[in-house]
């Protein structure tokens, strides 16, 4: 029976992994870890066994200890303070609650267990700015990080590197693109516009009008539900030492995202920019080639972005 | 008058770089500061004048108070845990105290006084595993790093390039190849050969052998005092936002070295290799460009290689 450990568990991409593993429906056991306890778990599931345990991964004794304990055979890597935004307020908390933290990880691996095979989930923004045209990125693409954010994936995964070739770490990193999907925190910006989006339908607002940051900017998404799936094809068949692009490989200005969910809500919103919300020194483009990981584990996003923004709103007028 | 704050005080570094000052005859305040006291102070000097506050860079606000307190108009960045064997062994220690150190100072310098202009040292292992033949590092080479010391490294380059662009922080970056020079902790290898072969020569060993790592490794040596007249002109000439080799531009294996300075003893060493000394995933061959250096602020090299093993043996046949 597979067993995997899931760090950064509370957050909406493990509540979906879990749904994708119950589909498989292979019996899986799953340790959880978080700082934040999860507000799911297995219930009404059949295939998978959910435990949880709270913990911070800059307590490396502790990260080491639940390893060993629980001997995995998967770690999926998933904890991370993934906001840009954020990272630009407390940049130090960033850095350590990325690459810190996975530093922990790696070296508990070390120690207890080098064969067990890690998932290092990255950014898309570490690619950063694009040095002109329409490039779509590809996996050997230089990388230019712009933000604190951005900066520490690049570091966490250059240390992914390091411990694959220095000691023979069985690891694969993603540069995954952003996430869409139903139950996806506000704080990211396609949640954020549909729940306002839906409150002001609730509302029957006569003008509604949405506050955004630069709506310009265009986006390669991937539904969350294509993400898990990718994942766990990536921590059975992806290649050892090897970083995979897990995006749509289409390109979308977030603007055209607003104007879809609002024609999904049946109804007409003008937006307009909220000085505030716009970042320093944010990418313009980033978009993904997929082809490598089409090509090494056959795996391709299957989930139209209509349907994504529909699930997404559905979620929003649930709650 | 200039006010230069010297973080990693403590090093045969920025001893020199005092020396360096007195030459110029020119009146500089001096802070330094270090979890270490140093040795050394301004005593005999008159155009340099040094104060020293023990304090841990790790603690950002000790850093923001003394920076705010002292008001620098230069930043000399040297601190970091500087060994790649160190990193392998804690690795954690060495991410912390060299890139969450630096951001620290970036933060602090960021909230007290943009225009401080910051010189962020960094390190030749950077660039790391070399793609093939006999390449010669530039500045614009892709960074390959092979040991999380020098994941470390590139990450506080990263970083320095996040806050310049981001916010307009007055950065200059250096890349720094291999130091040489009187004063260097035993720790390094050329200084630990010296010492070795000057304690052996004192003893009067009849067939003297020297244990040592891989000496087939080949690396670009500056010495010290050439290092510290290129950061004085960096700080005050070096274009921001930029980064620059500081290095010989020559590449020497370390068998040489230790060749030349039995033959500045007048003695005739054998050398074995201890497989203990050993790095995982070492660098074979790191040689520097300083064509970069030299086009922009007209900084050259002027000290020989035997000039610097005499004053290295000079050193220890002293202690």
């Amino acid at each position: 029976m597979d067993r995997y450990l899931i760090t950064g568990f509370s957050g909406f991409v493990s509540r979906h992994f879990l749904e994708y593993l119950e589909i498989l429906q292979s019996p899986v056991s799953i340790l959880g870890i978080d700082i934040f306890t999860p507000d799911f778990g297995s219930d009404g599931m059949n295939y998978v066994q959910v435990d949880f345990q709270k913990m911070d991964l800059l307590d490396r004794e502790g990260i080491e200890k639940i390893i060993s304990q629980f001997q995995p055979n998967y770690i999926l890597h998933l904890a991370s303070y993934s906001s840009v935004a954020f990272s630009w307020e407390n940049p130090v908390k960033s850095f350590q609650n990325n690459t810190n933290i996975f530093l922990n990880v790696l070296e508990a691996v070390h120690s207890v267990n080098p064969a067990i095979r890690i998932l290092s989930v990255g950014s898309s923004e570490e690619y950063g700015a694009l040095a002109g045209g329409n490039a779509i990125f590809r996996e050997e693409d230089a990388l230019h990080p712009v933000s604190p954010y951005a900066v520490a994936r690049v570091s966490q995964e250059m240390l992914s590197k390091v411990y694959a070739k220095g000691y023979g770490l069985d690891i694969v990193m993603t540069r995954s693109f952003n996430h869409i999907g139903p139950g996806q925190k506000e704080i990211f910006v396609i949640s954020s516009f549909a729940k306002r989006l839906v409150e002001m339908k609730k509302r029957g607002d006569s003008s509604p009008k949405l506050m955004t940051g630069d709506i310009s900017l265009i986006r390669d998404f991937v539904d969350v539900r294509d993400v898990v799936r990718a994942y766990d094809g990536l921590l059975k068949k992806g290649r050892k030492g090897e970083i995979y692009n897990v995006c749509g490989g289409v390109g979308h200005p977030l603007r055209e995202l607003v104007q879809q969910m609002a024609s999904i809500l049946d109804m007409e919103v003008l937006t307009e920019v909220d000085e505030r919300l716009i970042r320093p020194n944010d990418n313009k483009v980033i978009i993904g080639s997929n082809e490598k990981i089409k090509r090494d584990i056959g795996w391709t996003p299957e989930i139209p972005l209509r349907r994504s923004l529909e699930d997404v709103i559905n979620f929003w007028n649930r709650q």
